[in-house]
């Protein structure tokens, strides 16, 4: 018995979490064994690495060389201890963001050159791709304003969210060249209409997956 | 004006911290402008990889992979934060374990394919190479013995000293491999004689290169 793994892509705000959510309860009420991860984090070591990412002040002079290697760090450990043994088990991986991540942040909106992306990121996974990647497709400017609505903690400045809107037309533009190069593996859906529309159109490209 | 970039390499025990102290004193005492970096570490980034790589408990689990990504993400941010801009300013660098370390350690000794190795350095130091790496070779039960006299504080584990003796074998036929491959940049110096020994036999050898 083998696994089904499925990653989420998509920029901030794009409803990601929530149909990662509702796609989890609804495997569960079908009986499968369902196992949700985050990138960067996952396990104990990715965790660390996303608190350095994320919130560390030590961030603050981040190079983009350094960062790719972290996210890469995390999802080399991520691969290892997690997501393959646990698809020869059988299980259902969720996968908040893998690999497509850093081809449109760290290459196309910081251009790192695609070469040395694609590089590293090959030896990060060491051929454990996706059977699917969903691509939640969103104008940066509506995920920057649902982004905003929600609820952060007080004090806490996450650096990934602080980078102009330009930034996220850039990672946008990755994106979508990532689902031209990749039609059969990485799947668009339109993010914008209501959380139910785009849940009945996750599963509908879900289902014949499992 | 340009400064001069000098790496020390070595297993534990070697005694390169000790003749790195010296030798910055040496050229503080000449006048000289020194920097001396360690790796991982040597930035605020930096300094918290370090951490997670030598003392989190999180590092439990830790993959040989993982663990060259985390090496490779210090290196690059030190070399774009202070080596690359020090070395402008006509600084001497002095750098406690530099590429070579994870050539011997996560390489040789771990087994990471060399080509994987190789590229990921390339991408971390970006042409910015030590003109001189000074490996102190060192028979490894001579620098197990020596590193066991070393003060350490209270409960704290070094992840990196609990390996056994085979695997610091692994390690200097990695090194003695890479001064094989590089005769010009890396130069052989015997640290088993006393410390002044050592510290004369380096300085014959810097010399002619400042």
């Amino acid at each position: 018995m083998n696994g089904v793994f499925i990653s989420f892509e998509g920029s901030e705000g794009c409803g990601k979490t929530t149909q990662i959510e509702r796609l989890e309860q609804r495997l569960i009420r079908m009986g499968r064994h369902v196992v949700v991860v985050r990138e960067p984090g996952g396990t104990a070591v990715g965790e660390e690495i996303r608190n350095l990412l994320k919130f560390s002040k030590a961030n603050r002079l981040l190079t983009p060389e350094s960062e790719l290697l972290l996210f890469a760090a995390s999802r080399a450990q991520l691969v290892r201890e997690v997501i393959r043994p646990e698809l020869d088990r059988g299980t259902v991986i969720l996968c908040d963001r893998f690999l497509d991540s850093t081809t449109a942040y760290q290459g196309v909106a910081r251009r790192i050159p695609a070469e040395d992306v694609y590089d590293i990121n090959t030896f990060a996974v060491d051929g454990c791709l996706p059977q699917l990647t969903l691509y939640l497709d969103l104008d940066p400017a509506i995920g920057f304003q649902r982004a905003r609505r929600r609820p952060a903690p007080v004090g806490v400045v996450d650096r990934m969210e602080q980078e102009p809107l330009e930034f996220y037309e850039k990672v946008r533009a990755g994106y979508l060249e990532l689902v031209r190069a990749h039609p059969r593996r990485i799947k668009l859906v339109d993010a914008s209409p209501s959380l139910e529309t785009v849940e009945a159109a996750l599963w509908e490209i879900v289902k014949p997956v499992l």
